[in-house]
């Protein structure tokens, strides 16, 4: 396992294929740092002591200690450990560890490339294997693309206006691919060493061209990161953890990029698009019942702080959404650990979660975040929105009479009760906020997706005997 | 295990308390046979091979092989198994299947007598394994009576105006004590074996005769089963399995009731007196992961039945509505569960089931259940309230009209469509519905109740200083 | 304006035609009694000075006095009182006032009688005039036969297997026409004097026949009503108003029934069958934003009284149910009263409520119905399910015991404690309480079949160009 | 009335003082600037012969046409004018007209200055009169200073550590009187003439020198505004009339401002101090009646437009979210109608809404309108939250890819597709949004306030009478 300042090292090191707002940017602009800062931490802390064992795994392909994030899951525990993980790291930031999403491509890719074999007598899942041993020994961090642009909306990859419109493969070499299209919605590519793109649905036999699944370095040739940072408001002298977090999206385009065979992980065998792509966002759904919950952690924090500085931690409405709060975390997480404990292995080992409680669990997140929102501010009061500026905080001209109207419980300084609600105005009255709560919503699938999911999986006709049972109904 | 025979047997011999509508009835009233027939299956089912090991258990005691209703949990394993055997249970009967609450009792009871027993010098432990042992030996069916009529909700036990209106002592005896008091809400009562006793809140130093816990043979002298059964509508002809099953709610009187002491679990040590009542409720909170759930699959089978049947199963909004359903029922699951994996031995050897998720779990429950029946009347629509009568159906005079009146799909039987909304009209629009209804909300403590639980038991703390960090408060 | 001696003695001589449950019974069975006794109060309360001008009004046609029930609505003013009307007949049953569709249908009918004679030179108003007069002369009280039984949801009345599924013309003579189905979910039948019938759909040009409106005496040859009677559980010796009301449902059934022309309404003219059945719909939708907030009223007041019984009306939690309560019927009211002075005159004179308006009322008092009984539920308790029967409340044996259990609020004699529970349980733990449900959901047409009106009613595009305009999108 | 260049020049030419970060800045600092185009078209709009009478009306002292901002309403029709003038203006900025706040307060004032009069023999109400005439020529622009900082809520003002923790008098003069306080979530005062400051809550005895309303210019010596600025992200290149709307809330502090007697409405009389509180409210909620309908016509229409380009606009869940907003903006906005219909004039001649249908309409939009962002999310998709930034979507490196990429619908061009999302984008995840999101939920009191008064002023015990009719309770 590397230290962060490798890590940084790294990312610096890669070729300059970052733009923002109009310019080719290194990878250490500060409008990146950010989104770096939380990954680092993900260096950081699998070193600790206390996290051994959670932060870390055993790899089952050398034995040897690797972060779990470069981890293929074996058995429940390690799901649950996973899931537990999650919630940890996101709780410290009080937003998306980030990269997590590599760990799910990877898990997945370990599942397919195997079936992929079986059924086409590929060497998918060795050509697999060598890399994920490359990538754990390396500790390398990944971006998965996945969401394509998707043009409209009606029509199937291969009836777009654009075929680009989904990437594809363009062109089939000796040594390797060449492949087109742009990845929308991605977190976290500018600052990973790897991106891995898997489709984004299912393929019908026309469309063979859009199976594909490949691995490449994130500075390529051919790859641009089209980046739209977003970060908390700046701090003038009242420094706080929370506003050293942030993260970057992209369109992650590939302008006609050339994948070598020993990165290629599917290429043509289209049946396997729909199955790679549900399994990634199976994955992802159960990492996300370890994230929410850490941000209903954080938000109920907020609440709760905010209601002590007010005077009205008592109130029973407060109480009551507090509890509100509390079931929304813990009916995820509960949904993450029955996923886990109701799992099973695949053919390649590799231990995948259950699909209904998952996706129960995803998607009841996804309906709450809003009303998350809702409740901070509600219990926060509109000074979320009207909290004066740092200047005028520390100005000598006005400063004195800010602190002193700003003064809610006296047994508390003037400069703490700024800082909560400055913390509680950066989290929900802010781009970041506007991030936060689409990213609750739409990441990992929307809750439509959960349920349409949910609907094909789930045995609705076990249920319709039950009340044909009930109701004498033979036929 | 005893046949369903025996167990009918046994409470037929018992001496007739059981008042109905100002009549003294026998237990083989019709009135009371649905309750019986619910009891009876919990006795057929336990025989069957596909069951074993699922509503069977190995007795801790003699290593007996027991009706897991009798069973006290020594493992995770032991509650997933409890909450998998109610949802089975509950499946087939289309509702509660009433005979968890003295598992719950009996369990509750195996933890708090150890404990007294520790603290006070007592034999509460000891007498308690005596009688488990009779009651396994036995298979025995008790109800559990917990809930006191309570009076004034505003004052405390000892400050109503009528000191019995919660149950307390008003004698000790050498051979055992005398109690008085009447428990409300009560299900089973009138077709168990017998009746257990706990208290229903925590104590004050001036309660000590309010702390009591007991069991007593349903029959015992100056015990008086007032009773209300609710049945569904009585069939003519078309005859269905829902129509045999039922309940029958009591207000179980103790009208200066003599227990022997080797009954006698807890009397005056009332610190217990709290601990015992929450414990019970997490016990019977998590029995509800299993069975509302069941509910769940049951009203869903009809909503799912009815879209058939009316030609709209693949309309978007029938789809999506069955989708929500299945988030109540997998999240409540979910949270069993999760309650059970994160559960804890005590002291005595008994496995308990964790109370955040299994508070999360029967809330989540409660907060749906009018909502579930909402989407059944919503898809099913308004014929569950208009349906002609079984009379008019079979009639000369107009049942062929009838006939052809109903008929939605002409592939299915007009005699098939009456009875789909037969069941519907009878599950949700009936006296029957309302009882399911309030049962699902107040059952086993409202949500109300659960989020006191759950704001006890949260560490609110943890995520205050998740939030102080991120905002650089350090006081 | 005739007493309500002289309806029910109207009634009383109808032809018998009316069947429950398999036998041909009089208009004086008891299980009608509960229904005639709604409509009863309609005649007597009329009477009353206190109401004048309320609930009566001033024909435009003779001039004279009459029952409002019978007007045709000629301004804002007239749909704002039959809402006042409507809301405070229904807080004095606790349930539908029943009279209102007769009402209903009667104005949809004075517009597109009208319509269809200026644009095919019919005679359908003078027609509809003539019959108007005779019903408001005599003080006549009817049923709306609307919603047809419709076999295959996704099939149109010409397609189904069955073309009576859907009431058509299946004769047309020299003096009249012979039409043959069955209209279903349909209240008050088999107390009313008069039937009218309007179609249930948009029609296509190969549907002239389903295009039929018409009324016809309730006991007309061949009509035949199958009904459903519901009413509460009957008292002993605690009588109360509420065991006088109920309802009666009928499959009404029209098997080859003659309609002289005078009595036809439209008959051929499919363009205005769905006109005819969205302006039933509208008027009925604006009478549920009387009826809705009564209900709302009675079941606010159960759920206030319980409250103040068990000694916790203070409790925020009760409180701020009852302000969601308020909340709902006052919003309902608001809708009612914004489509009756945002109403507009139609070309026959008659006055309509605003589509918008009315649609959004009807609609939210739909979706909140479940909610307000789970709030009564709620704050009741779950005596509502388990209160002893009335014979052991009255009992020798154990009445002095029930009294002494059932006391919350010793400044409240017992029998006023049992006397709210009971009038709750009623309520909402009964098949009444599941018709009402039912009732309130679907009656006037579901919340789904609102949003589809709102839908075709309302200008999205003006909103589009709304947001167009902001984001500078000229095109 | 005057243009909107004047009205730009007067606040031009008032003293600095005005903060930002810590900067005095003159009132033509761009932060402010988005603030004074709202404004700025109340005076322009109001001049255009089509919006003649709803924007303007005739002032009841001079007989002249005014700006209906600067009018006191005098009967339902002002109402509903005011209401209907407050969506249309709100409709075209996307946001918060609000001027509104200041002719709240004039209208409370109108009432409350008379009958203290009344009460006391004071001279408010004709001071007002002239006050007002004044303001009515000038065609003046008001904020309203009503919100105190209220430090410990759970204590009194009089019980406060620092006793102007709501605004007070310090000192009477014979000329006037001196104020000590600062009132927060303050919006528009660095862009209005005048501030006019009301009390926040009912005052006790003790409280008489916390019972103060008057008026003064905004630039007043003392008068400190700290500001808040917040705008939509800068354009570059694709201007839109939603990059020049914005507002500004400041910290609008009293360091001892002395307000001659001529603008002083009240000064002691401290049962008037809620009442005028409560009033202001009260005018307020019903503007928000008018603007929160506009807000969601917007946000319709931006869901509607992505849904349109997205081509989904024909999809069912689509189509049930544009139903479900359409319902929050109707019944807000019939709540507002029925609120001015059912109003009544005061003793002075003033006309005020009613209390509850205020009320309830104000909640019901503060308690949707986080949901009402959750569903553009949902409709809009993520890429509101991962839109490629301006700079990279004019550039020549990458532009043409983006534009490429973007596409959804071939027949749109991808300039009018940004232009969609970017305002979406803007909307919905920005500090402007969580602006939205709070003052959508807080302003004009929060939905909890809003339950307080309806629970005070709506008649819970005829409901209670009416159940206790039917329950036969005659006590």
């Amino acid at each position: 396992m590397i230290s962060s300042a490798e890590y940084r090292e790294r990312i610096t090191a890669l070729r300059p294929n970052v733009y923002i707002d109009g310019e080719l940017v290194p990878r250490t602009d500060p409008r990146i740092e950010p989104g770096v800062n939380v990954i680092a931490l993900t260096y950081d802390l699998a070193q600790e002591p206390q996290y051994d064992g959670v932060f870390t795994a055993t790899s089952h392909l050398s034995g040897d200690k690797i972060n779990r994030f470069c981890h293929i899951h074996r058995s429940a525990d390690d799901l649950l450990k996973k899931q537990e993980m999650t919630r940890l790291y996101c709780r410290q930031t009080g937003g998306c560890i980030q990269r997590c999403m590599g760990t799910d491509a990877l898990n997945a890719l370990s599942v397919i490339t195997y079936e992929a074999d079986q059924l086409h007598g590929t060497e998918y899942y060795p050509r697999f294997l060598a890399y994920l041993e490359h990538f754990q020994k390396q500790d390398l961090c990944a971006n998965c693309a996945q969401t394509d642009v998707k043009g409209d909306r009606k029509k199937r990859p291969h009836q777009q206006a654009d075929p680009d419109l989904y990437l594809r493969v363009v062109e089939r070499r000796a040594d390797g691919i060449v492949v087109r299209g742009c990845k929308a919605h991605n977190t976290i590519a500018p600052y990973a060493d790897e991106i891995i793109v898997v489709p984004t649905r299912f393929l019908t036999e026309e469309e063979a061209d859009w199976a594909v699944a490949f691995a490449v370095p994130a500075d390529t040739k051919g790859v641009r990161l089209v980046c739209r940072p977003t970060a908390f408001r700046p701090r003038q002298k009242l420094d706080a953890p929370i506003a050293h977090y942030g993260d970057v999206e992209s369109f992650t385009i590939f302008d006609d990029v050339f994948v070598p065979w020993e990165r290629v992980f599917l290429c043509g065998e289209r049946e396997f698009g729909g199955p790679l792509a549900l399994l990634f966002a199976l994955y992802h759904r159960h990492s996300y019942t370890g994230c929410k919950p850490a941000g209903t952690d954080v938000l109920m924090g907020m609440a709760a702080l905010a209601a002590e500085y007010n005077g009205i931690a008592g109130a029973d409405h407060v109480q009551h959404k507090l509890a509100e709060m509390i079931g929304v975390a813990e009916l995820v997480y509960a949904a993450g650990i029955a996923a886990a404990v109701r799992g099973q292995p695949m053919r390649s080992g590799t231990f995948i979660p259950d699909v209904v409680f998952a996706n129960v669990g995803r998607r009841h997140a996804g309906e709450h975040i809003y009303r998350e929102f809702e409740i901070v501010a509600d219990i926060a009061g509109g000074l979320a929105a009207t909290l004066p500026l740092e200047g005028d905080y520390l100005s000598d001209e006005n400063g004195a009479l800010i602190r002193k109207y700003l003064m809610r419980n006296p047994a508390i300084s003037a400069e703490d009760q700024y800082r909560c609600f400055r913390l509680i105005s950066d989290a929900i009255c802010s781009s970041m906020g506007g991030v936060a709560q689409i990213a609750g919503l739409h990441g990992g699938g929307s809750p439509v997706m959960e349920s349409i999911t949910l609907l094909k999986a789930y045995d609705v006709e076990l249920r319709k005997q039950a009340a044909k049972h009930l109701a004498g109904i033979v036929s």
